[in-house]
Protein backbone atom coordinates (compact mmCIF):
# COMPACT_ATOMS: atom_id res chain seq x y z
CA UNK A 1 0.00 0.00 0.00
CA UNK A 2 0.81 3.59 -0.67
CA UNK A 3 1.52 5.62 2.72
CA UNK A 4 -1.34 7.35 3.98
CA UNK A 5 -0.75 10.97 5.57
CA UNK A 6 -3.44 12.06 7.61
CA UNK A 7 -3.23 16.02 7.42
CA UNK A 8 -5.15 19.49 8.42
CA UNK A 9 -3.98 22.53 6.77
CA UNK A 10 -1.46 24.57 7.44
CA UNK A 11 -0.66 22.20 10.71
CA UNK A 12 2.24 21.01 11.45
CA UNK A 13 1.34 18.28 9.50
CA UNK A 14 2.63 20.31 6.59
CA UNK A 15 6.13 19.38 7.19
CA UNK A 16 5.82 15.90 6.90
CA UNK A 17 3.55 16.30 3.78
CA UNK A 18 6.57 18.30 2.21
CA UNK A 19 9.00 15.88 3.32
CA UNK A 20 7.28 13.04 1.69
CA UNK A 21 7.01 15.60 -1.85
CA UNK A 22 10.63 16.16 -1.04
CA UNK A 23 11.49 12.30 -0.57
CA UNK A 24 9.58 11.33 -4.22
CA UNK A 25 7.28 9.29 -2.32
CA UNK A 26 3.77 8.11 -3.81
CA UNK A 27 1.65 8.52 -0.87
CA UNK A 28 -2.20 9.38 -0.32
CA UNK A 29 -3.90 12.51 1.28
CA UNK A 30 -6.18 12.69 4.05
CA UNK A 31 -8.26 15.51 4.63
CA UNK A 32 -9.47 15.58 8.78
CA UNK A 33 -11.31 18.62 8.93
CA UNK A 34 -11.06 20.00 12.24
CA UNK A 35 -14.44 22.03 11.87
CA UNK A 36 -16.08 18.65 11.87
CA UNK A 37 -13.97 17.34 14.62
CA UNK A 38 -13.13 14.96 13.12
CA UNK A 39 -9.72 14.64 15.16
CA UNK A 40 -11.97 13.44 17.68
CA UNK A 41 -13.79 10.61 16.06
CA UNK A 42 -13.12 7.54 17.29
CA UNK A 43 -11.69 6.26 13.95
CA UNK A 44 -9.16 8.67 14.42
CA UNK A 45 -8.47 8.45 18.31
CA UNK A 46 -7.44 4.91 17.97
CA UNK A 47 -4.66 5.60 15.42
CA UNK A 48 -3.84 8.69 17.68
CA UNK A 49 -5.32 9.00 21.35
CA UNK A 50 -3.85 12.73 21.44
CA UNK A 51 -6.60 13.42 18.38
CA UNK A 52 -3.64 15.10 16.58
CA UNK A 53 -1.74 15.53 13.11
CA UNK A 54 0.02 14.35 11.05
CA UNK A 55 -0.74 10.71 11.41
CA UNK A 56 1.20 8.39 8.70
CA UNK A 57 -0.47 4.91 7.89
CA UNK A 58 2.02 2.86 6.21
CA UNK A 59 2.47 -1.65 5.57
CA UNK A 60 3.63 -1.29 8.64
CA UNK A 61 0.87 -0.19 10.74
CA UNK A 62 0.59 3.66 11.94
CA UNK A 63 2.93 6.22 12.71
CA UNK A 64 2.38 9.17 15.17
CA UNK A 65 4.39 12.29 16.19
CA UNK A 66 6.00 14.57 13.87
CA UNK A 67 9.82 14.36 14.53
CA UNK A 68 9.48 10.39 14.57
CA UNK A 69 7.39 10.52 11.33
CA UNK A 70 10.06 12.67 9.70
CA UNK A 71 13.01 10.47 10.79
CA UNK A 72 10.90 7.47 9.03
CA UNK A 73 10.16 9.51 6.06
CA UNK A 74 13.71 10.00 5.83
CA UNK A 75 15.30 6.83 6.21
CA UNK A 76 12.32 4.97 4.28
CA UNK A 77 13.05 6.87 0.99
CA UNK A 78 16.79 6.17 0.60
CA UNK A 79 18.59 8.33 -1.90
CA UNK A 80 16.02 10.78 -1.57
CA UNK A 81 18.40 12.97 -0.62
CA UNK A 82 16.90 13.36 2.80
CA UNK A 83 18.25 10.57 4.22
CA UNK A 84 21.11 10.46 6.96
CA UNK A 85 21.21 7.43 8.25
CA UNK A 86 24.42 6.76 7.30
CA UNK A 87 25.63 9.30 9.06
CA UNK A 88 25.11 9.10 12.96
CA UNK A 89 26.00 12.48 13.62
CA UNK A 90 24.01 14.44 11.36
CA UNK A 91 21.07 12.33 11.59
CA UNK A 92 21.38 13.01 15.76
CA UNK A 93 21.64 16.46 14.89
CA UNK A 94 18.02 16.28 12.71
CA UNK A 95 16.25 14.70 15.10
CA UNK A 96 17.44 16.73 18.18
CA UNK A 97 16.25 20.12 16.09
CA UNK A 98 13.33 18.32 14.85
CA UNK A 99 12.41 17.26 18.41
CA UNK A 100 13.28 21.12 20.14
CA UNK A 101 10.74 21.94 17.55
CA UNK A 102 8.51 19.25 18.42
CA UNK A 103 8.94 20.10 22.41
CA UNK A 104 9.79 23.53 22.76
CA UNK A 105 9.02 25.75 19.77
CA UNK A 106 5.41 24.03 18.88
CA UNK A 107 4.16 24.10 22.34
CA UNK A 108 4.79 27.80 22.74
CA UNK A 109 2.48 28.16 19.78
CA UNK A 110 -0.31 26.01 21.50
CA UNK A 111 0.12 28.12 24.41
CA UNK A 112 -0.92 30.82 22.48
CA UNK A 113 -3.67 29.17 20.10
CA UNK A 114 -5.30 26.23 22.32
CA UNK A 115 -5.02 28.17 26.10
CA UNK A 116 -7.77 25.88 27.22
CA UNK A 117 -5.35 23.12 27.24
CA UNK A 118 -3.66 24.65 30.12
CA UNK A 119 -5.75 26.48 31.99
CA UNK A 120 -9.21 26.36 33.36
CA UNK A 121 -11.07 29.73 33.70
CA UNK A 122 -11.29 32.62 31.05
CA UNK A 123 -8.85 34.95 32.72
CA UNK A 124 -6.31 32.20 33.52
CA UNK A 125 -6.35 31.03 30.17
CA UNK A 126 -5.90 34.53 28.88
CA UNK A 127 -2.98 34.72 30.69
CA UNK A 128 -1.45 31.49 29.25
CA UNK A 129 -2.64 33.25 25.92
CA UNK A 130 -0.60 36.36 26.66
CA UNK A 131 2.76 34.90 27.58
CA UNK A 132 3.27 32.52 24.73
CA UNK A 133 4.54 35.15 22.15
CA UNK A 134 7.16 36.48 24.85
CA UNK A 135 8.35 32.59 25.05
CA UNK A 136 7.90 31.72 21.28
CA UNK A 137 10.01 34.89 20.69
CA UNK A 138 12.61 33.27 22.87
CA UNK A 139 12.81 30.07 21.56
CA UNK A 140 12.67 31.49 17.81
CA UNK A 141 15.79 33.84 19.07
CA UNK A 142 17.54 30.28 19.97
CA UNK A 143 16.75 29.18 16.12
CA UNK A 144 17.98 32.83 14.75
CA UNK A 145 21.56 32.04 16.76
CA UNK A 146 21.37 28.61 15.36
CA UNK A 147 21.16 29.41 11.76
CA UNK A 148 23.97 31.83 12.15
CA UNK A 149 26.09 29.73 13.25
CA UNK A 150 25.40 27.25 10.45
CA UNK A 151 25.02 29.82 7.87
CA UNK A 152 28.93 29.63 6.78
CA UNK A 153 27.85 26.46 5.47
CA UNK A 154 24.58 26.68 3.77
CA UNK A 155 21.44 28.31 3.92
CA UNK A 156 19.21 25.56 5.67
CA UNK A 157 19.14 24.49 8.89
CA UNK A 158 21.72 21.81 9.05
CA UNK A 159 24.22 23.81 6.51
CA UNK A 160 24.39 22.51 2.84
CA UNK A 161 21.61 20.18 2.90
CA UNK A 162 18.28 20.87 2.97
CA UNK A 163 16.72 18.31 5.79
CA UNK A 164 13.48 17.39 7.50
CA UNK A 165 14.01 20.31 9.56
CA UNK A 166 13.77 23.26 7.03
CA UNK A 167 10.12 22.23 6.57
CA UNK A 168 9.20 21.79 10.06
CA UNK A 169 10.89 24.93 11.07
CA UNK A 170 9.26 26.25 7.84
CA UNK A 171 5.82 25.92 9.76
CA UNK A 172 6.32 27.53 12.97
CA UNK A 173 8.33 30.22 11.10
CA UNK A 174 4.88 31.18 8.80
CA UNK A 175 3.08 31.00 12.49
CA UNK A 176 5.70 33.03 13.44
CA UNK A 177 5.05 35.54 10.75
CA UNK A 178 1.16 35.73 10.85
CA UNK A 179 0.92 35.98 14.57
CA UNK A 180 3.57 38.95 14.00
CA UNK A 181 6.36 37.75 16.83
CA UNK A 182 8.71 37.09 13.94
CA UNK A 183 10.28 40.80 13.50
CA UNK A 184 12.69 41.61 10.63
CA UNK A 185 15.10 43.27 12.68
CA UNK A 186 15.07 40.99 15.64
CA UNK A 187 15.02 37.37 13.58
CA UNK A 188 16.37 37.82 9.89
CA UNK A 189 17.54 34.59 9.36
CA UNK A 190 14.74 32.89 10.01
CA UNK A 191 12.36 35.03 7.85
CA UNK A 192 15.01 34.65 4.82
CA UNK A 193 15.33 30.83 5.88
CA UNK A 194 11.06 30.87 5.65
CA UNK A 195 11.41 32.62 2.12
CA UNK A 196 13.62 30.11 0.76
CA UNK A 197 12.17 26.94 2.17
CA UNK A 198 8.34 27.98 0.75
CA UNK A 199 10.20 28.17 -2.98
CA UNK A 200 11.50 25.02 -3.02
CA UNK A 201 9.66 22.75 -4.99
CA UNK A 202 8.47 20.08 -2.69
CA UNK A 203 7.25 22.42 -0.23
CA UNK A 204 6.04 25.06 -2.25
CA UNK A 205 3.58 21.87 -4.24
CA UNK A 206 2.50 21.05 -0.23
CA UNK A 207 1.16 24.41 0.17
CA UNK A 208 -0.47 24.58 -3.01
CA UNK A 209 -1.95 20.96 -2.61
CA UNK A 210 -3.01 22.45 1.01
CA UNK A 211 -4.96 25.80 -0.56
CA UNK A 212 -2.45 27.98 1.10
CA UNK A 213 -0.03 30.41 -0.32
CA UNK A 214 3.59 31.61 0.21
CA UNK A 215 3.62 33.95 3.54
CA UNK B 1 37.21 10.68 24.41
CA UNK B 2 34.45 9.19 26.39
CA UNK B 3 31.40 10.94 26.29
CA UNK B 4 29.64 12.80 28.63
CA UNK B 5 26.37 13.35 30.27
CA UNK B 6 25.13 16.31 31.74
CA UNK B 7 22.72 15.55 34.24
CA UNK B 8 21.08 16.39 37.60
CA UNK B 9 19.68 13.52 39.54
CA UNK B 10 16.13 12.70 39.05
CA UNK B 11 15.70 14.72 36.03
CA UNK B 12 14.60 13.06 32.78
CA UNK B 13 18.63 12.97 32.65
CA UNK B 14 17.96 9.64 34.48
CA UNK B 15 16.21 8.08 30.74
CA UNK B 16 19.47 8.96 29.02
CA UNK B 17 22.12 8.16 31.88
CA UNK B 18 20.42 4.84 32.39
CA UNK B 19 20.56 4.07 28.50
CA UNK B 20 24.52 4.66 28.69
CA UNK B 21 24.60 1.94 31.50
CA UNK B 22 22.80 -0.61 29.56
CA UNK B 23 24.42 -0.19 26.43
CA UNK B 24 27.52 -0.87 28.38
CA UNK B 25 29.17 2.31 27.57
CA UNK B 26 31.64 4.12 29.22
CA UNK B 27 30.91 7.65 29.96
CA UNK B 28 31.40 10.63 32.36
CA UNK B 29 29.00 11.80 34.54
CA UNK B 30 28.99 15.65 35.11
CA UNK B 31 26.26 17.14 37.70
CA UNK B 32 24.75 20.25 36.88
CA UNK B 33 24.01 21.67 40.30
CA UNK B 34 20.02 23.45 39.95
CA UNK B 35 20.30 24.63 43.37
CA UNK B 36 23.52 27.07 42.24
CA UNK B 37 21.85 27.85 38.82
CA UNK B 38 24.36 26.02 36.90
CA UNK B 39 21.71 25.11 34.21
CA UNK B 40 22.04 29.17 33.57
CA UNK B 41 25.31 29.56 33.36
CA UNK B 42 26.94 31.18 30.74
CA UNK B 43 28.86 27.76 29.79
CA UNK B 44 26.24 25.56 30.06
CA UNK B 45 23.78 27.61 28.10
CA UNK B 46 26.53 27.79 25.52
CA UNK B 47 26.08 23.92 25.29
CA UNK B 48 21.74 24.42 25.51
CA UNK B 49 20.44 27.77 25.36
CA UNK B 50 17.24 26.19 26.98
CA UNK B 51 19.35 25.38 29.95
CA UNK B 52 18.25 21.99 30.28
CA UNK B 53 19.65 18.63 30.90
CA UNK B 54 20.29 15.61 29.83
CA UNK B 55 23.13 17.03 27.43
CA UNK B 56 25.44 14.59 25.57
CA UNK B 57 29.24 16.11 25.04
CA UNK B 58 30.87 13.56 22.48
CA UNK B 59 33.60 13.10 20.32
CA UNK B 60 31.56 14.83 17.43
CA UNK B 61 30.19 17.37 19.65
CA UNK B 62 27.40 18.41 21.80
CA UNK B 63 23.88 17.07 21.94
CA UNK B 64 20.78 18.16 23.48
CA UNK B 65 17.59 16.84 23.91
CA UNK B 66 16.85 13.72 25.64
CA UNK B 67 14.21 11.67 22.25
CA UNK B 68 17.71 12.22 19.92
CA UNK B 69 20.17 11.68 22.61
CA UNK B 70 18.50 8.65 23.49
CA UNK B 71 18.12 7.43 20.01
CA UNK B 72 21.84 8.14 19.65
CA UNK B 73 22.81 6.25 22.47
CA UNK B 74 20.87 3.25 20.76
CA UNK B 75 22.67 3.86 17.76
CA UNK B 76 26.31 4.62 19.07
CA UNK B 77 26.79 1.13 20.86
CA UNK B 78 25.57 -0.72 18.20
CA UNK B 79 24.78 -4.74 20.00
CA UNK B 80 23.97 -3.34 22.89
CA UNK B 81 20.72 -4.53 22.27
CA UNK B 82 19.46 -1.11 22.74
CA UNK B 83 20.32 -0.96 19.03
CA UNK B 84 16.86 -1.41 16.79
CA UNK B 85 18.46 0.90 13.81
CA UNK B 86 18.30 -2.60 11.44
CA UNK B 87 14.30 -2.13 11.57
CA UNK B 88 13.22 0.77 10.32
CA UNK B 89 9.92 0.27 12.14
CA UNK B 90 11.22 -0.75 15.65
CA UNK B 91 12.95 2.35 15.46
CA UNK B 92 9.84 4.77 14.08
CA UNK B 93 7.67 3.33 16.70
CA UNK B 94 10.80 3.80 19.68
CA UNK B 95 11.08 7.58 18.55
CA UNK B 96 7.44 7.74 18.43
CA UNK B 97 6.81 6.97 22.13
CA UNK B 98 10.03 9.04 23.05
CA UNK B 99 8.49 11.95 21.65
CA UNK B 100 5.25 11.83 23.14
CA UNK B 101 7.19 11.35 26.38
CA UNK B 102 9.69 14.54 25.55
CA UNK B 103 6.44 16.75 23.75
CA UNK B 104 3.34 15.37 25.50
CA UNK B 105 4.13 13.64 29.02
CA UNK B 106 7.01 15.71 30.49
CA UNK B 107 5.88 19.20 29.55
CA UNK B 108 2.54 18.19 31.50
CA UNK B 109 4.72 17.89 34.40
CA UNK B 110 6.85 20.89 33.75
CA UNK B 111 3.05 22.76 33.92
CA UNK B 112 3.17 21.05 37.20
CA UNK B 113 6.42 22.17 38.55
CA UNK B 114 7.10 25.03 36.47
CA UNK B 115 3.86 27.12 36.19
CA UNK B 116 6.17 30.23 35.79
CA UNK B 117 7.03 29.10 32.31
CA UNK B 118 3.33 29.47 31.31
CA UNK B 119 2.10 32.71 33.24
CA UNK B 120 2.59 35.58 34.94
CA UNK B 121 0.80 36.62 37.92
CA UNK B 122 0.56 34.36 40.87
CA UNK B 123 -2.85 32.98 40.77
CA UNK B 124 -2.75 32.38 36.89
CA UNK B 125 0.62 30.11 37.98
CA UNK B 126 -1.76 28.51 40.70
CA UNK B 127 -3.96 28.08 38.26
CA UNK B 128 -1.59 26.49 35.25
CA UNK B 129 -0.80 24.39 38.16
CA UNK B 130 -4.16 22.71 39.60
CA UNK B 131 -5.36 21.99 35.74
CA UNK B 132 -1.56 19.93 35.16
CA UNK B 133 -2.74 16.66 37.26
CA UNK B 134 -5.70 16.36 34.96
CA UNK B 135 -3.31 16.51 31.77
CA UNK B 136 -0.71 14.19 33.18
CA UNK B 137 -3.33 11.79 33.88
CA UNK B 138 -4.89 11.51 30.91
CA UNK B 139 -1.31 11.29 29.16
CA UNK B 140 -0.67 8.42 31.75
CA UNK B 141 -4.37 6.68 29.96
CA UNK B 142 -2.52 6.80 27.35
CA UNK B 143 0.68 4.94 28.09
CA UNK B 144 -1.47 2.37 30.58
CA UNK B 145 -3.47 1.73 27.64
CA UNK B 146 -0.68 0.83 25.42
CA UNK B 147 0.98 -1.29 27.82
CA UNK B 148 -2.18 -2.99 27.59
CA UNK B 149 -1.71 -3.51 24.04
CA UNK B 150 1.71 -4.50 23.82
CA UNK B 151 1.39 -6.95 27.23
CA UNK B 152 0.70 -9.92 25.38
CA UNK B 153 4.06 -9.56 23.37
CA UNK B 154 6.14 -8.79 26.53
CA UNK B 155 6.78 -6.46 29.78
CA UNK B 156 8.17 -3.68 28.18
CA UNK B 157 6.96 -0.62 26.21
CA UNK B 158 7.73 -2.37 23.10
CA UNK B 159 6.83 -5.56 24.07
CA UNK B 160 9.39 -8.12 24.41
CA UNK B 161 12.73 -6.51 23.76
CA UNK B 162 13.92 -3.33 26.17
CA UNK B 163 14.67 -0.28 24.43
CA UNK B 164 15.12 3.59 25.60
CA UNK B 165 11.34 3.94 25.74
CA UNK B 166 11.36 1.89 29.37
CA UNK B 167 13.81 4.02 31.34
CA UNK B 168 12.39 7.07 29.79
CA UNK B 169 8.37 6.32 30.96
CA UNK B 170 10.46 5.37 34.33
CA UNK B 171 10.93 8.41 34.72
CA UNK B 172 7.42 10.02 34.07
CA UNK B 173 6.58 7.46 36.23
CA UNK B 174 8.33 8.11 39.31
CA UNK B 175 7.27 11.41 39.07
CA UNK B 176 3.41 10.57 38.42
CA UNK B 177 4.13 8.08 41.83
CA UNK B 178 5.56 11.24 43.72
CA UNK B 179 2.82 13.72 43.16
CA UNK B 180 -0.01 10.99 43.75
CA UNK B 181 -1.10 11.17 40.02
CA UNK B 182 -0.64 7.66 39.10
CA UNK B 183 -3.12 5.45 41.13
CA UNK B 184 -3.03 1.46 41.37
CA UNK B 185 -6.72 1.28 39.90
CA UNK B 186 -6.34 3.54 37.31
CA UNK B 187 -2.71 2.59 35.94
CA UNK B 188 -1.77 -0.78 36.96
CA UNK B 189 0.26 -1.49 33.82
CA UNK B 190 2.42 1.63 34.42
CA UNK B 191 2.83 1.35 38.39
CA UNK B 192 3.83 -2.39 37.45
CA UNK B 193 6.12 -1.34 34.73
CA UNK B 194 7.80 1.41 36.99
CA UNK B 195 8.42 -1.54 39.42
CA UNK B 196 10.11 -4.04 36.51
CA UNK B 197 12.15 -0.85 35.15
CA UNK B 198 13.59 0.40 38.62
CA UNK B 199 14.73 -3.11 39.16
CA UNK B 200 16.55 -3.42 35.94
CA UNK B 201 20.67 -3.43 36.92
CA UNK B 202 20.95 -0.09 34.49
CA UNK B 203 18.18 1.62 35.74
CA UNK B 204 19.11 0.37 39.58
CA UNK B 205 22.89 1.62 39.00
CA UNK B 206 21.94 5.01 37.68
CA UNK B 207 19.63 5.40 40.38
CA UNK B 208 21.98 4.40 42.92
CA UNK B 209 24.70 7.01 41.32
CA UNK B 210 22.74 9.79 41.30
CA UNK B 211 21.96 9.24 45.20
CA UNK B 212 18.27 7.88 44.12
CA UNK B 213 16.25 5.13 45.39
CA UNK B 214 13.30 2.80 43.65
CA UNK B 215 9.71 4.53 44.06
Amino acid sequence: MKPRLYYAPGTCALAAHAALREAGAEFDLELVSFADEQQRSPVFLAMNPLGRVPVLETEHGVLTENPAILAYIARAWPGSGLDSVGDLWVTAQVDSFNVFVGSSLHPAFAHLFRPYRYADGDEHRTAVSAKAPQVIGEMFDIVEARLGASSAAGPWVHGARFTTSDPYLCVMSRWGARTGVLKAERHPRVLAHLALVQARPSVAQALAAEGLTSI
